[in-house]
């Protein structure tokens, strides 16, 4: 059983951590930090939470917080963490970190695509990828770690096997994705009222979103080599659940059902990344609520290309679920330990 | 634990009862009945499940199935159930139906308001209606449980405190609910296609509606004379999730925080019932996903009349989630034991 | 052909003025009046318009827009109107307004129920209710016309035949109402954001709405008496559209069939008002996007309570189609004339 | 003024040309062939009709329907069209068919990807593919015309300019595109359910969808060379809608102020084509109830690659709207008769 304070815990990201974690086994949460909500109940603000969790939301005090847990997740705006973070691991607290701030190796990377100076140089070495499937082994002893963006997740676990096995040609990747609103975090702005989102769909970001950076730094440590590669990502009038849709040349002929076996032995292991047998795709709905992400494949024999869809919930298996795994094998808890109900499909 | 079986799993509150006692710690799943599937993996249906439950579902057999399990959940269609009910209660298993036909008390307003004959009236006496709240100690030790409709579990629960302390006049009630479109359950019909619901607002079955029946005679036992009321269902472009609009005429002058009270007193063991505060009204999303129901209230001082709002998830307060914690209380297993997560909210 | 100019027309409400009145066969809108957006194309605002009206917006200019139209129609925020349309009326022109200030003919119960003296007290008496199948008469030489509230009139016209024919309990009536979100209006609000409505319901302002009082005192003129009742509204996850469904005691025994005659009696002249034959109601995508309200019924001879059904879509018949339809009488134009199109059904 | 008959009325691709012409100027709909609904009026079948058209749908008797009508519109399911057009033809009718059947001028090619015989092989050299914005001097006198595939008209549009002016890499093409559910017809099909829907997103055909043969007819005769390309359909949960987003490898550096000022040229005569400004993405509600298609583009300059953005109403230039488009070519009438009408947006 550990501690864990959660801050930032009223966006959406924070609370389906706080979701995630009120019946989580080997958790207990003693701290949710809220800027907006400090001093009402959480369930006073979700009262999707009430009987559950109804603990009160406190306002930021590190002194108060490192008494009462050891672990922290953050969920913070940018520009609040650089007064966070350093603070807890200086105290002896382990932090999963929600920011990009953390998830880069180069910092020139970042400050390049973010457009801005980065706030703790000192702490990007400490920092592991928390992306269970490529790091685990790193991850068991991390003190710090950056959860990864919910479009890398989907598309670099989607592209990993293709790339370590030099199956296709790195020049002609292609990741068009589309995402569910809550991607955008709760706040109230006029591009995702209902009446704007409702029956409508569009891209954004083309060419230059953050992201981008982000699967590149992946993808080239796989390849051993730089890639570059276009991203597209599209808002869905939908709430949660991210579809990548990628495209790649092959490096030689090869069928659906031999790709599809690459991606059964690559991850074998991994109890949370299903693939799709051949004639299935996945959709939305399979991963909807759960930590899967579910991946699917067809070669099109015409052109040599293949095509890997690849679908999760961007708040489970895209932020909180991925951030609760990676906290289970940081303590040596089981991985699916609050994690192992299927999605909702409904 | 105990061994379950589910007969009519594949639709979709047999999905729901399958999803939920998939990670319940006291029940092992061991045979999935479905006409339509049979042969089939489950997850392959709904793939959702993956991972988690791979069982085959199986065609009905009566002597196998008594074999793998010792309580039965029945969610079939009408016609089926009397082939399957009488003989499993003659070989000493205990039965959760999900039909209408033993919630009635008197075989003649079920065979008025579903206009046939009962096929199985010698069950009807052993038959206990599967509201906790208001038949907790007949549950413990029932054989056949009739597991309520979601409409009558969200009025009845929301009435049950104004009936009982006779706070209101008993020929003023009107109920105006709307419901999502899983009520419906699964099946391919012109009606419920996405392009004829979506951006869609419609009240159906205006003055018939066969739960009326259902709510009235609850209404009445609790009143300890004959109920007739207004009860009028609408179809709502969501998934999940019913919310009742009841009005009702006051027997005296009150006050909404006087009300409050005696609901919250009214209902102050019972877990998964969340009285609102004052100023507070439920939502279908604080509760969607989880078994509460939510219940708020406004009286209007205006009139004399006391407006009650209830809220909760057709699929599991309203039906599989309502099962299970029966379920529970059957066994003496803890009552919230696989019921204990939170809502999604998003 | 008249020359109109919008103030206030970059809000939902003034977006289908817009809409609607770019391809009046009678209409030239001269002037677009913007706050937010002046100085940009109205088709820049709203890409659906490129091409068709590419007129720039403008900022309020009492001078310059008297020089350029004769009619206004103003959609304005509260608080901008006195300083607007006074001085418009003064000049000679003829105005629309959709804000409440012109609706009440009692200042008092107007100030009441909106919290704030009246600014514009002297020209109370002038103005005329905008709902053409009540007031036509009076709407072909008025100055200055109050549109009616979207819920107002798809309550009224649904209980006209009722109360004026005294076939009703004046005492009885509930008006319970779902309302599309463009109701709100165009505004980053979270309680609007997508994640926030999508697949949730709920209702809102219980027992307090304004809209309430603009009811009651239509449906008083009608009754020859004072009339108080009940009126919710619920927020449906869609864009447009309104659905009431009302209850009253019936004051003497009839049919279905007779009461549908009585409707079809009262509006035989209305084009824009569709009785539904017995056994069809009207539902949202019926009338969504058009100038219709249909109106359907169900006498429940158990409680000899007649339900009404009324449909409408919010921003047409509820708001810029019925100012369109007025504008149309106070011209002498044909009253079908831009509103002629049939909804959009998909 | 023509007269117009429909045969395939009650579809959704019949319902949208019903629609569109029932207010059309020039037109007059004097019959409505519909299998299902013979012997009913339209307006009971589509209430949106009622009060605008309240025709008679009829069982189809060519005899009949050749003296009530000159001109035809046929949206017909596979199998019957034969037993139609060519009587239709030999009566001296002109006709618009929405099937694919006349979509190809190599037989072959039509047989391979649909997987049947050509029924009709005499008429295919009579057919003209109907896109305006390509085709429409041939559209003025022809007799039979084979109105276009909904993804293909989104997709030959957006491609164009940049294949007739040898600006990309024809290799290179991808073309992911979104749809909405009317796509799919009017069917019961538990695929298209709401609740299978709502929340949900996937690909479909991957490497296999029949429109990619048409895409590539079109595209192989703008580059005057054989061209293969990549589509992937997805499905959107909304209604009405398509979203291309088409890569390509430029042949050459060049900027998106360049690209979208060639597309501003080659389109600068079509009223219903509208080019995005820099900066800007087309989106479903800009375009949705109208005849419009939205263009956009942005220069991937890392990559050297265009990703060009289009949408349109599927079943509006995507079907019934283009149909309308080319019956105003035919008859010459003004390109825009019936269909000046902006989008809805909301």
């Amino acid at each position: 059983m550990i501690k864990v304070g959660i801050i930032g815990a009223t966006g959406y990201v924070g609370l389906e951590i706080t979701r995630i974690l009120s019946t989580h086994p080997n958790v207990e949460i003693t701290s949710l930090v809220s800027k907006s909500y400090a001093g009402r109940k959480i369930s006073a603000v979700y009262p999707s939470l009430k009987n559950v969790l109804d603990l009160e939301c406190e306002s930021l005090d590190i002194d108060k917080l490192c008494d009462k847990a050891d672990f922290f997740i953050t969920a913070l705006p940018h520009g609040v963490s650089e007064q966070v973070i350093p603070e807890l691991i200086n105290r002896g607290k382990r932090v999963i970190d929600h920011s990009a701030d953390f998830r880069y190796r180069d910092i020139e990377v970042y400050e390049k695509w973010y457009g801005r100076t980065h706030a703790m140089p000192q702490l990007v070495d400490k920092a592991v990828y928390g992306l269970p499937e490529l790091y685990r082994d790193k991850l068991k002893d991390a003190v710090l770690v950056a959860n990864p963006g919910c479009y890398p997740t989907c598309s670099i676990l989607a592209l990993a096997p293709l790339v370590k096995h030099k199956l296709i040609n790195l020049c002609s990747i292609i990741i068009d994705a589309a995402s569910g609103i809550t991607g955008a975090g709760r706040k109230a702005d006029l591009m995702y009222q209902f009446c704007e989102r409702s029956e409508n769909y569009r891209a954004y970001g083309v060419a230059t979103h953050r992201h981008t950076s982000e699967i590149e730094q992946e993808i080239s440590l796989l390849a051993g080599e730089e890639v570059i590669l276009s991203f597209t990502p599209h808002l869905l009038p939908v709430k949660r659940g991210i579809l990548c849709t990628i495209y790649a040349d092959l490096a030689n002929k090869c069928t659906t059902s031999e790709l599809l076996e690459v991606y059964k032995q690559y991850y074998k292991d991994e109890f949370f990344v299903r693939i799709s047998d051949e004639g299935q795709l996945p959709e939305l709905k399979d991963v909807s609520g759960s930590n899967f992400i579910d991946i699917g494949l067809v070669v099109d024999k015409r052109l040599d290309r293949v095509i890997v869809l690849s679908a999760l919930d961007n708040l489970v298996k895209g932020a909180a679920g991925q951030a609760v795994q990676v906290l289970n094998i940081m303590n040596g808890f089981p991985e699916k330990a609050g994690l192992d109900r299927p999605g909702m499909y409904l």
